[in-house]
């Protein structure tokens, strides 16, 4: 029921008709920003949203701020530029990952692995949840992004890095406790294990499944990690 | 010295400016088309060029046709949309790569693996022959397209599983030469091999280095076809 949202399609020929409560699903952290009063948080979390699903550069001022029922003229007011926008649409989900992985790679109830298998499983019911439509902003803002802009390649590498230190420490941690062999490099394994996922998370895309996130992690538990 | 180009940078807030040598090293396949008098091959090589290293929805046909050199009016005789005119470019792509894979993965003088290494090493020389700038068509526009165009999507994955049954058959070589364990499933590893080269190739866009490659090609090949 409720309100009909015409925006303009990719190519240009057609316009997707939208739901209230389409735009409830899919922008409720925006949604809870605004109704919070923190409308810069608001256009940030509907961006964050919006960037991840069709990239940056297509992705107009306007149709967010249409989303988060803000006037025009109010962008500027929290933002510099597109690119200032960009740059905080990044760092708020570096943010939000930061504290996802905070929570399900310190998990005292889990071994290391099993910590990796948690983020494997969350990342399946992330792409499903939005119908394997978003996957990973860095990853997708990285392909779009890298050969075109600098500052956007070197930060989003940036991130990629801090992530690969993540998992750097899990694995290490899993050798320290014996669930991995002493034989393996914490640091080597991270850096594929990211290579790999963030393949798996565009073939996730394309598939429109998990399947290529379960296949990835199973063949890397099975015998990447093998001793 | 020849003529300068200018050309609207992604962001919109500078002008790229890009010399004819320039334009005669990146447009190669493009011009030689145009030489030989086959204006849409120059067309659609042109657009391979420019969508593997900008994206499809960014890249304006007008800019397409003035590397090309050719009437603006001239683009809807040869091609009746823009969708079309991607079509056309995505199958460009496939069949210059299924007479790349021909080359390297049907070659007598070396065995299966060694082939699949020949493989990567193309791709090494491929990245950085374009400063990083490029990758895979079909990786690139996977990320950009699977979420906001169902066919283009469809199309995309047919390519990888095409793609996969190639390097399915030369698994299967591999091991019908005990080059690899019986015990492996060409299949399953054929399908994990292309979810992390495609992620491969995206982190050495963010890296610019050919590090990705190689670190993820060092340990497909110690562990994961590791007896």
């Amino acid at each position: 029921m409720g309100t009909l949202h015409a925006f303009a399609a990719p190519d240009g020929t057609r316009a997707d008709v939208v739901s209230d409560a389409e735009i409830q699903f899919k922008h409720a952290r925006s949604l809870a920003a605004k109704q919070r009063g923190d409308t810069r948080s608001a256009i940030i979390w509907c961006g964050t949203e919006l960037l991840t699903e069709r990239g940056f550069q297509i992705t107009g001022i306007d149709e967010i701020l249409s989303i988060v029922g803000v006037p025009k003229g109010s962008f500027y007011y929290y933002f510099k530029s597109k690119r200032e926008f960009g740059v905080a649409v990044v760092d708020n989900y570096v943010q939000f990952y930061a504290q996802k992985m905070a929570l399900l790679f310190d998990n005292p109830q889990r071994t290391p692995l099993q910590r990796l298998q948690d983020f494997v499983d969350d990342g399946k019911l992330g792409m499903a949840k939005y119908d394997f439509k978003r996957g990973c902003l860095i990853g997708n803002m990285g392909q779009e992004l890298a050969a075109l802009n600098n500052e956007f390649r070197e930060r989003l590498e940036q991130v990629m890095l801090t992530w690969e230190a993540r998992v750097t420490a899990l694995f290490q941690l899993a050798l320290e406790r014996g669930e991995i062999a002493p034989t393996h490099d914490p640091k080597s394994l991270s850096q594929f294990f990211w290579i790999g996922w963030e393949g798996a998370i565009l073939r996730s895309k394309l598939t429109r499944s998990v399947a290529p996130l379960d296949h990835f992690a199973q063949i890397f538990f099975s015998k990447v990690l093998a001793r």
